[in-house]
């Protein structure tokens, strides 16, 4: 995944003479705790958050290029670059948003962290029966009750939980993947007992078509 | 997981009746955009935002109970929710942070998204031959050897590439579980290519057992 595809490309700019307190109300408006400064070809020039307004307001600089950001100090990154960086970045300086760049340094896009953390939920939220249905495809001949069964017979091993087949579904149909590696104890684990039902069954599978 | 273990600790809290450009300085100093407003008792009563400050001095407001939000309409959470809870609350409200409550309604902690963002990240950073470790743990009797060599057999068989298993284990010694989602074409296929990699090792394990 890359950059452009996480950006919001929904962003306000401002110019380094723009006074003060006029751009004070259009992040106020549009509701952004920060803001690139641009120069007349849209190129990076520097960047300004809601803190650096405030304190511009209350010394009472005049103008967006005496409160801003240069263009040295900034963490930006660019549109071809992957999704990871900008996600390192934001976690690393504790960002809440980064400007994306093209190839002309030309400012198309920023990257916020509340967008950042819809893209990596999406993983989080998937329910864990479909990565059991997935299996069941891959594996031929093998029915999903037979999956469920080894799933539950599985359970019991590493943990002495008693649970049905049918309670495994149930389970399954309502929890995430999230929950799963928490439940687990991490996804290393997760991939363990995944390990230990396919083995169950392809043993089976085995079994029977040596009969 | 739970919001306390993925809080902020080290939070700032203002009271009603501070005036606001002393709070405007130390947002600044302490570089936070938010912060829960409290009463002599800790307990929520509003929030602020550095927007909400940047309105508040052009518009000359005295104290941070003239610009602040009332207590009904913050979006809070508690300490023993689910860490999930603040995610999807953080990314459904776009929020740069939310205030966390112990059962008596004191603020605790705040939970910030670059934090989410560095949780959530950790999932997609962990390499992906840790996985193929547990793999070969939970296998008894299936050498690193045997599941890199069917490794490189099922890539061919499902993408064509020819790939030995010295490449193979190169390649998942350098790579993330969020590249391997992100390259294999998301997570159910994932498990799709890792469930072929297992039958053929344990049809292999079988039929050695068979002889």
């Amino acid at each position: 995944m890359k950059v452009k595809e996480i950006m919001d490309k929904e962003f306000i700019v401002v110019s380094p003479d723009q006074k003060v307190d006029e751009v004070s109300i259009k992040m106020e408006k549009k509701r952004k705790f920060t803001t690139p400064v641009v120069d007349d070809d849209e190129k990076l020039v520097g960047w300004i958050t809601s803190l650096d307004v405030t304190r511009g307001l209350r010394e009472h600089k005049k103008k967006v290029k005496d409160i801003m950001y240069s263009r040295e100090e900034i963490v930006h990154v660019y549109e071809n670059d992957t999704a990871r960086l900008a996600v390192l970045e934001a976690s690393k300086h504790k960002l809440v948003s980064i400007p994306v760049l093209n190839e002309e340094e030309v400012v198309v896009g920023v990257v916020r962290t509340f967008d950042i953390v819809k893209t990596l939920s999406q993983l989080y939220e998937i329910k864990v029966y479909k990565i059991f249905e997935a299996m069941e495809q891959e594996l031929k001949g093998v029915s999903w009750d037979e999956l469920m069964e080894a799933s539950a017979i599985v359970t019991k091993r590493s943990t002495g939980e008693r649970i049905t087949a049918e309670e495994y579904e149930q389970r399954i149909r309502n929890s995430t993947f999230g929950e799963a590696i928490w439940a687990t104890g991490g996804l290393e684990k997760f991939f363990v007992g995944f390990t230990a039902i396919g083995e169950l069954v392809i043993a089976r599978k085995v079994a029977r078509a040596r009969k």
